[in-house]
């Protein structure tokens, strides 16, 4: 199983991008079509945010065919809590889409991000649909990460490829954060595609398993966003042995979607608004699956732990309380704290009792670009991962003034 | 009922605070006693993080009995994840003072705010309590006030007085904040005093309720506390007929006492960390107490909206947003959206409809030190107010390099 820091392009699908100003006073790309050229098998997750996006309801009708031929995502306006408008807009957008296309108009899902409660501007963007349709193009996988980012500071793009009963398979995904990250089923956006021969309920079995220990363990600010789309097309150019079962073939499928949705998490993470560092919890010996994942995920969500690791501050305790209050229990009296960053590591508690440490060696390893959180429970043999990122002056310089 | 924004003292109930050194390189009032010269009912509500500090332990424990004389309390250290060394030390400390006083050690209260996972420097405490106990007096409340302040920018006083059965009765109350405060069943310091002669389960009762209101619906930064902890201590000095049952004068009663901890918790909220306006959320026409309850929070505790707010920008977006994910159902296509500011209202949402609204009118109103944001969900009729803070540069200074 090979990883590659780049959207590797996979035959059968293209993409295409365009500036249509739906970002304020910019000529920034924020609008892409991804187009599989056969009908491929799709699954998706989205948000559990009651406020749901027209494009996110859209898409979630859509694709319980299971069948989808194109993604249309626009960045710069979430097209939520926008009413009936909203969801006339989206369907225009798609309708257009397929026309142009020559498929069915539910063989499209459409996917919005940026700011809430504003109208999109419609007559620009259909105006822009024919053209960019018409440039669709196997290398333009790039322009579609770049025309999906809102306020990330990088394109997030992972790819995967691996053998499968003696074909090569690949996954390739994107994504965007990277603000009102706190994805529940859902992600920001992350589109990914895949050559894999795969059933339906099977990719969106594997779909939903990786999410949750990828997607749904990072958060930057705790916000759920009305708008958490991540989707993923298969189309089967691969002609590997079609995937029906869940036996051995399955699993070295599901194990590569995870490598990419954890990349793709992670990317996330680092990114967050204003992140000057990304924040990875390593928890080992928990009683339960569900009590490590909310302990993990309670540290990476404390505001005092990120603005503590903001500052190079070793101040563990916050860690303790944020894990106090995440709703499950725990032996505090038992557990282990080590901070890790830049191949160095520090003892901060053994056994529950607080350990003196050199506050200047615990200072080297805050400043790193990622730093580790190891707690060991010693209290079972569950584990869990989460990644999060500081909080910086630059958070809230960036949401102090988004919209202007 | 008359309320004053100042401790006003109670006959039989005098307090003293000094300096110690257990906050760092100052010479600031660090500890303060509370003294009840004659038996008194007492009533607590404490954290529900499952990491407790060992004062929260102790107290949780000595106030089942429901009479208490005494609370010592000190800032700069919470004495919390100090495993036995902190119980030890939190029952050598009450210990000296009930001999001091010529109590018994179940009759103090011990409390303690400040930096988690370091040991209290006891023996300066042990050395400096018979100085303190031997400045009791009647003045000194604004001192022990000020004694339990740690990034707190000003002392939070407020008083009650009303008639009751043709008695006189007071209720005094002081409360520190100013970060990791999302208290859950209690707060972060709060110590209430009264004359009132009141039986210890409707004492209990009374804050119970009073809490949940006030304490439980604010939040700074989302981070429950491992000390939370607001005591009422009732020493019957106003010789009222006792209140014995849930009649007229127990609801008098708990009306003055509900205006003490609404105005504690606004203090509370309006000190935030790094805040620079108060943030009140008046909801109503909710479906339920608990869907309006979390509702409400879900908005003050959104750091989206509170960054928003810092930046005076009107992204109401956000506040729907943050409904969204309260785990709480709402009707997003009734409700309207209105901000306060200043003696000025703008609508910015009618019957879930965004309207377009003056840019530099929003501005005014949120520049404004109390902004209030009225959500009517039209859905029912069930209220709830909240309150918070504004995220801003100085919450995340304050945060990043708290221990130094």
């Amino acid at each position: 199983m090979k990883k590659y820091k780049e959207f590797i392009a996979i035959k059968d699908f293209t993409a295409s991008a365009i500036a249509c100003g739906i970002k304020k006073g910019s000529n920034k790309k924020d609008m892409c079509l991804i187009y599989s050229e056969k009908p491929a098998h799709a699954a998706g997750v989205f948000t559990r945010n009651t406020v749901k996006a027209a494009p996110v309801k859209l898409s979630m009708n859509n694709i319980s065919s299971g069948h989808i031929r194109a993604i249309l995502a626009n960045s710069g306006n979430a097209n939520a809590c926008t009413g009936e408008q909203g969801m006339d807009d989206a369907t225009s957008m798609i309708s257009i889409v397929s026309e142009a296309l020559g498929i069915r108009n539910t063989e499209v899902l459409a996917a919005s991000t940026g700011v809430i409660g504003v109208p999109l501007p419609i007559d620009r963007i259909i105006s822009k649909i024919n053209p960019m349709v018409e440039n669709l193009e196997a290398c333009k996988f790039k322009d579609a990460a770049e025309a999906i980012m809102t306020t990330d500071t990088f394109k997030k793009e992972v790819s995967v490829d691996f053998m499968l009963g003696g074909k090569k398979v690949t996954i390739s995904g994107m994504a965007k954060g990277s603000g009102m990250i706190h994805p529940d089923m859902g992600t920001m956006l992350s589109f990914i595609l895949t050559d894999a021969e795969i059933e339906n309920e099977l990719l969106k079995k594997a779909l939903i398993e990786c999410t949750d220990v990828s997607f749904n363990m990072i958060s930057v600010d705790g916000d759920t966003s009305t708008n958490d789309t991540a989707i993923i097309l298969a189309n089967g150019g691969a002609k590997n042995k079609p995937i029906t079962i869940e036996g051995p073939n399955y699993y070295i499928f599901k194990e590569a979607l995870k490598i990419v949705c954890i990349e793709l998490a992670m990317l996330i993470a680092k990114d967050g608004e204003g992140a000057s560092k990304l924040i990875e919890v390593n928890l080992t010996g928990g009683f339960s699956q569900d009590a490590s994942n909310k302990l993990a995920k309670a540290i990476i969500s404390s505001n005092l732990v990120k603005a503590a690791f903001f500052g190079n501050d070793a101040n563990w305790g916050r860690i303790i309380c944020a894990m106090g209050y995440s709703g499950k229990n725990f032996n505090a009296e038992k557990m282990d704290l080590i901070f890790e960053g830049g191949g160095k590591k520090i003892s901060l508690v053994e056994n529950g009792k607080g350990l003196s440490f050199d506050e200047a060696a615990a200072d080297e390893i805050l400043k790193n670009e990622t730093v580790t959180i190891h707690v060991r429970l010693n209290d079972g043999s569950f584990s869990a991962k989460a990644w999060g990122c500081d909080l910086s002056y630059d958070y809230v310089r960036i949401n102090g003034d988004y919209r202007s």
